[in-house]
């Protein structure tokens, strides 16, 4: 990993560059498709969006993107230039096909806003395409190695702590069990982020359930163990999706079946990619497409552009996905420990 | 119905009187709580609240209620004073026992807040207790007769309406089919509010499954054809529960792997009562919490204090559930004839 | 005033119609222009947008609006075919040439939305020109005759309430006194709704400074009463511009200043016209926006499509700005005798 | 600074310790407070707090703070034990009578939530008192060094940004001229932050006025430079406050009325601090409310705990207001250079 000092020197000549935004829209992509129009503009560099992702790439479907076409798009979130998955581009000849486009624009680089899979996309189209490919981390899931947060991970986090909060009101009233069921099949960021702000009572996320998987008796003690301590019955569980057969609906049923602990379920879904994007991914967004035309400018290839102790860094695209960012061990320990133990503690004086 | 005019003329001495919040909480019950404590405190009557709703009458578990204890609550979701389900309170023992208890504290009155199994727990209460008893209607399902609006039913529809905005930023962006599960499965209120706030394309009500249930064929074709119209792809459907066999998860995977129409769900569940009330449901619980004093004041029984047209009136506690609310014919006619035709228009400008 | 019959049996043939907002801009006119231009699509009917309101009409500029160009819009407040004022506008000069374009483009009708400036153009054009005029009330004041509600009232109180609320959680923190600055100079509509939506503590209002205006003895008078009644120093006022020399700013100061009341101001502006519009004014729009375009085909002229007891009604336009409708007497009743009572009250329990 | 490593090594035997939150009032106080109550029952140390900050160790007001007491309150803004401004905790006399009430407790150490007031004042107690004296950053102003952010910045950021969202609606709708006035008189933090997130057009910042003052005639020729670069006339600037003679109020009215530039003011004030705390600043809060009572249980003392690329660390006291936070030079030069360009650039392809 490398950082990068501000400000650049202009090492190449650029003349024109291509965008496009891929996979599953983050909030935030926005700024940062505004980001790379802007900073492009400022260089004298001339910017095409290709729509709809990887597919516009094949379908040859782009326009040219100015300033005024950006102006205010930042508050939003989705993509004013779409985004799609497109599983042809696997194929060397979707990739031959996509080369092919980009050298006939007579583009020098391309940048692609999206997550894991856009970027072995990204990988995969270098193997045929001589011009640059710098990556931008969009993804709500802040699953990518190299950046110490991804463009729509912050607003994610808001919209299902914000969830969490409505939540906890009628579970306070009712004194009852309530399960969150947010995204990230793989990696549990979005539960983990949420679960501390919002102060629920219990995670069950990828990392935790991969070693040592949680069983329905251990939460029934768990709730018990809660509710005695407290007095009251509000216990509030953020479930990462796929990490219980059936999901949250189903662990409902169970609870309020065969234990007795009435339990509803909520079931965020795509929700959490919505709304006005939070102001974390939006100056996140600004500053990694300013420093994705940066890095093109420096001559840099295949890598993505990074976050890294407030430091623009850049990083192996190949690195994003083979590497992993685990779980913070501080948060993890402080919610397990010390905010809801899941063991008795001798010291604790309130047990 | 009977309107009641203002200023209120005190023809009953009243010393003391309770309230309780019952069934499941709505956004706006703190707020009612304030104003009967307020209105009680103005017209020198001392106020006990019930916790836990009828369980708490049974229970004998009460406070007493002064300004300082309400003042600023009305921002809040929830109940202070928490709610319940009794199911017990059907029993005739406990109707005995709950006047008994509202004897013993030589109470006058008592207030109800909540929805129409409340209100049917407070006619059975009458039948055993001589005192005065009044309904607040406080539910988001908005399915009371005698009143416009139910407390809680605004901030409901703001949040689906929230809701449905989010999912319409990502819907775009890949162009895509979503369903959002609200509440409401006996009235589609909700689903109604939402959908027209929140433009959505189709709605799945109960009034509109008990004539005509849909089926997944004409919802198919009407998706196709929405498409065609528009050119895009983004389609957003309301459902209320129960009102899909398996729900909106169940929906979701019959359009994606039948009919190749990646659609993904969303379930807001409780999310809809919690939050920050709505600016209506705080007015409006205001104004009914202060009615539902003065109809003590003024002799009245076993009535609901109700809005309609603007004007506080009351209602017998029994129609409030053997009557019905129909959903508003001229947004349904608008939602469905104007904005989403599910039929061709020969005058049509654009097919 | 006459109530609307649904559904509309149309009684002239109208092919072009158009339609520009006017004004200061209010959250859900968006969504009135998509019902306008939805219902004409349904009924056959072209619809063209003049930009930038009556100058947009004196300029010519112009658009063709079709339903793909208002499919999501009614989620964003301000208008998608811009707005402003038009001093020039008053002049006979102007309505005549006005008059010319909308007849060069051969136009049956006019749909003004804005509020009672635009209106009373709407009346002058109306002199010069034989096209049907009918006014859609978008406003956040609330100040016109012949409708509950206009479109952006129910936002902007919501907006209000929400800056309240937050000053709330710092007043509450320090027990000390604040002052928000809300819109309506000429109407306390949105400082009535706001203040007891948020229980602030005292309101200042042209209606009631009208009458008798608030000294700053008695203020500070109320303020060491409410004080000393709860014991903490939290207290909260709502004011209304141009209702105190220098405003909130300099009411701020005078309190601090002069009587040791540390206060804070908030300046509200041109937040409350901004967001995203609440559920209800989207709805309101939505009806009035299509009853707007049915009202045209009953023949309807100089009439504004209001809403009045949940039911659609017309009222001469003239009528909008010549009476007035009051603030709800009940509502001051219960903010100024009940919930923050000026004088003292024997009765009361807890003085 | 030093860097801490986890898991904490229990060096002291502390038994009692106490909290107490200062001066201005910053959201994610609670959540703070709640970390330190969970923190110190889990390492069964007894935690009382004292109410109304310095003013509260000096009239011995306290409270014993128990996990129950704290186990729902990180949602909320405000301080539940109260913040206050004591003026006489400068004077030797008081720090003196705050070291007999301290002792006269049994406390081993005392955590201070606040700003650089609050710690220069427990400084001045650490010279009259023995135990141990930690703090923890709760200000929205971002001016503390030691810590790549305070507890509260991060929700002002999104105050102010979403205010600044909502103007964007009307000014865009109107083409019109802003001035939003945030917090920060002596750092442009929120300032900065809230211009990026938003895309201001214009920031007045206090490091930025240092240097050289921005003149009236600067600020209209940028802003007419912009307007003709764009085509329109929406451009929005946020003001520090006491960055200009009378603030946002004054220079909007010199626009108004001697550049013909309509532009319309608004004073955040202290909605800047209200309002459901930010996700980030609910976990920094969390991790530094663990982290100042194991810093107690280290021996640590006159240090504030504070987090730098994303560990925590420890920092004298005393630097945190005598060593300076720079602005983000990255985020000032994409602002200034790149997003809008004082200069004209000879490159740019749009001027």
């Amino acid at each position: 990993m490398q950082r990068s000092r501000q400000p650049v020197s202009v090492s190449k000549n650029i003349q024109r560059i291509a965008v496009l935004t891929s996979g599953g829209d983050a909030p935030g992509m926005n700024a940062a498709l505004r980001a790379v129009v802007l900073a492009a503009d400022h260089y004298g560099i001339e910017v095409i969006a290709f729509r709809h992702g990887y597919q516009g790439l094949l379908d040859n479907e782009y326009t040219l993107m100015q300033p005024k076409d950006v102006q205010h798009v930042l508050q939003y979130s989705g993509t004013i230039i779409k985004s799609a998955r497109c599983h042809r581009f696997k194929e060397d000849s979707a990739a031959v096909e996509a080369a092919a486009n980009l050298n006939a624009l007579a583009l020098d680089a391309l940048i692609i806003i999206g997550g894991d899979g856009s970027f072995r996309g990204a990988e995969h189209l270098a193997n045929h395409w001589q011009g640059q490919i710098i990556g931008v981390p969009g993804t709500i899931d802040n699953d990518l190695y190299g950046t110490d947060a991804t463009i729509g991970y912050a607003t994610a986090v808001t919209i299902a702590m914000d969830a969490l909060d409505k939540i906890r009101d009628t579970a306070d009233a009712m004194d009852r069990v309530f399960i969150v069921e947010v995204m990230g099949r793989h990696a549990g960021f979005i539960g983990l982020g949420s679960a501390m702000a919002a102060g629920a009572e219990r995670m069950i996320l990828p990392e935790l359930q991969k070693d040592k998987p949680l069983t329905i008796s251990a939460l029934v003690k768990h709730i018990h163990r809660v509710q005695e301590i407290r007095g009251e019955g509000s216990y509030v569980m953020v479930l990462s999706e796929h990490q219980w057969p059936g999901g949250a609906v189903a662990l409902a049923e169970q609870l309020d079946a065969e234990y007795d602990l009435p339990c509803r379920p909520c079931l965020l879904g795509h929700i959490q990619r919505g709304g006005a994007p939070a102001p974390a991914d939006r100056i996140l967004a600004s500053e990694l497409g300013v420093h994705a035309v940066e890095l093109i400018l420096q001559g840099k290839h295949r890598v993505m552009a990074g976050m890294r102790a407030n430091q623009c860094v850049d990083v192996p695209l190949r690195d994003t996905w083979e590497k992993k960012n685990p779980l913070a061990a501080n948060l993890l320990r402080i919610q397990h420990e010390i905010f809801n133990p899941v063991k008795k503690n001798p010291r604790r004086n309130t047990q």
